[in-house]
């Protein structure tokens, strides 16, 4: 007995499987930062987080989609829906890495208006140009031939660039400096939040880079996919305990804060090739983005 | 190479994906439950839910099972085992939806006889009648030709009306009214708890609804899982939405719990047939759902 | 249409899930033993369970795994990257029910080089006589014929001789008796924590225990999977309520730490042979699991 069409099924099967994953990271976003802020500052924290996921996603869903990829109708290798559903995972992340960096200081109206342009315009931009539609093709800026296997530029730098926007507007956090411009050091409210939080969007970067693969119904896909997600942990693995060795060798202690930090960057660093690499490079990659953690944040 | 029985293979693995997503509600039932009542009354809360699962669970093996279904080979399309996994993954959920509602209020011994009721009985009956053996089959009482894909009658209905007799003997909790009868509002203990554990629940959701279709291993079973598990989180990101912009309009300020409530209506206002709805109509219908939590409950 | 290795692509798939699953135990094993210290203790407690899994990991992978089982190709199953991932996650697990064990007595550097011991020599070493490579194939100390489905002797049984080891030089927690030798009652400092720390590994177990079937890419193997699954469920709901009822008889009160440690140690039982056992036979056994952790742990 064989079934019409094994690799439809499948895959989108394993695009479920990966989108899943990757909703774990709307908690774990919510518990790492409502862990890190101030214990007055949780719930607005908390409620930022479940408005960002529902508007983004929404906005998306609307508007975002469609424009990001010209149709509903672009790919017929796995069910439609379900390949929406793995798209739509994305979107609300470049909103939560912009706004986790402005944490304690954002309003919830602005901020839902600045999610709304992100799920319906801003992110589908730079997916349309780089995974998507494509609007640029033919022109001398079409940039869709560089390889982003699950968007270190798409996401990570669109996030990033959007959060240096509003840091410059913002400012630092009230009580983030003294009068003599030292910084000083604002704790964690909730040690045990920000672990869960870490390894729920640990766990979560499996399905955001294993399934950005976009197959697992070869052979070939299987292993790439397989080796992704190995690359992914190894470079979380390499930053944790890069942050750790270097803030024990600078400050003689353990920062659980530090270590969890590190290896959300070897996490980060590797997200841009992990289909590229040798089993052994994301040890050095993801050690120099937990090095980086530990070296720019005071 | 051709696998002997492709369909078999796939769909088992699919209800054992699908039954390992229902099984994070078990603590997203009790994280937002503990999150919601009094600190002193967190603990019991954590005993009822695990007590809950544990022995709705057993029950269901032991006796409802069978009772149910008529025997444990009345299906050959998946594995005998994995289809009890996921039927027993439901079972507890309709005594959650009821003690839920007479948090802080039910006592261990008197809940556990019930929940052998449930388990052993009272769900069992209602699954032979619907989805299951059917007993009533060929009387003027046979219902079992309702569409209720994910059990909006058979498991919320079930647990709602256990709900309201339960309620109506025990009476509201001690400290919701003043002595003038108006409303006190009791405010949740956890915010974080209560956020991880409705997004453990959303997500739950998704195997809730997409497992119940019962098959992935076809184009058609496919897409209707992917359209099912999408429209079962727009009803989600819709509920979200609707409770938060109707408290903002109500009372000029946001209140998470009201919008994470609404984002549980909405999903379990989409739960009936989200494999019959198109892409957009979840929209209004979890909507609906989440606008309801905010005018009823005070 | 078929596909050219179809047994290979889903059994990877498999493995990737099942992996998955299992690292949802680190946060599960971080969030009991966090919930359950004191609460001076619990930001150590989470360091070291992030430092557990980072180093036990990367030791593994650096140059346990190649002890182990003699070669990156010793099998083609499988994605050989899936094979790892799936063994990985098994490594960390027998430091942490070692250092569980030694909770709050601990220091890190120590602890740190332990986890390097236990990754790169002594877990793998285990692994290589019983599943892996066997360097004492053919002689007279063989071992590799009994049957340890998921590690009831290669994981738990090493994890708690270490920690016999380790708790005959360390001692009892100061606190833990008072000067007449009674022992005294450490309560949890955190039980949401606790009981969300029990269901993450609870859930981590399906893919412990069903992974460990190796492939589910057959109407065997499909059901041996389910099976156990289906078993290992079992297994901690029957020790949970084999708890719960000792305790209440003993106590005349219910005490959640007590049933969540007896469902775990149902779970702990039947991982030896849950592929072995009928479906009935689990009650039992877990049973008598959870029964024995309410009369050694005083």
């Amino acid at each position: 007995m064989t079934l019409d069409n094994p690799s439809y099924i499948i895959d989108t099967f394993f695009a479920i499987f990966s989108m899943v994953l990757i909703i774990f990271m709307v908690p774990g976003f919510a518990m790492l930062e409502s862990g890190l802020v101030r214990t007055k500052n949780v719930t607005a924290v908390l409620t930022m987080n479940v408005m960002i996921y529902a508007v983004a996603s929404m906005s998306f869903l609307l508007i975002g989609y469609e424009y990001a990829f010209g149709s509903w109708e672009h790919q017929t290798a796995i069910s439609k829906y379900a390949f929406f559903l793995f798209q739509m995972a994305f979107v609300g992340k470049v909103v939560n890495i912009m706004s986790g960096g402005v944490s304690e200081r954002s309003r919830i109206i602005p901020l839902a208006i600045f999610t709304i342009a992100v799920g319906a315009l801003i992110y589908p931009t730079i997916v349309n140009i780089t995974w998507g539609a494509n609007f640029l093709d033919g022109t001398f800026l079409d940039i869709s031939a560089m390889s982003d296997l699950a968007g270190s530029t798409v996401i990570h730098s669109t996030g990033g660039w959007a959060l240096m926007a509003a840091i410059l507007i913002m400012g630092a956090r009230q009580g983030k400096y003294n009068k003599n411009g030292r910084v000083k050091v604002i704790p964690a409210s909730n040690i045990p939040l920000v672990t869960l939080g870490a390894f729920l969007l640990w766990i979560g970067w499996f399905g955001f880079n294993g399934g950005s693969v976009g197959s697992i119904s070869s052979v070939e896909n299987a292993d790439a996919v397989a080796l992704t997600i190995m690359n992914t942990n190894t470079g979380g693995l390499s930053g944790a305990i890069a942050a750790w060795s270097l803030t024990y060798f600078r400050y003689r202690k353990f920062d659980i804060t530090m270590i969890l930090n590190g290896a959300l960057g070897g996490l980060v660093s590797v997200t841009a090739g992990p289909d590229q690499f040798t089993m052994y490079q994301p040890i050095l990659i993801g050690a120099i983005g937990g090095a980086l953690v530990v070296w720019f944040v005071p």
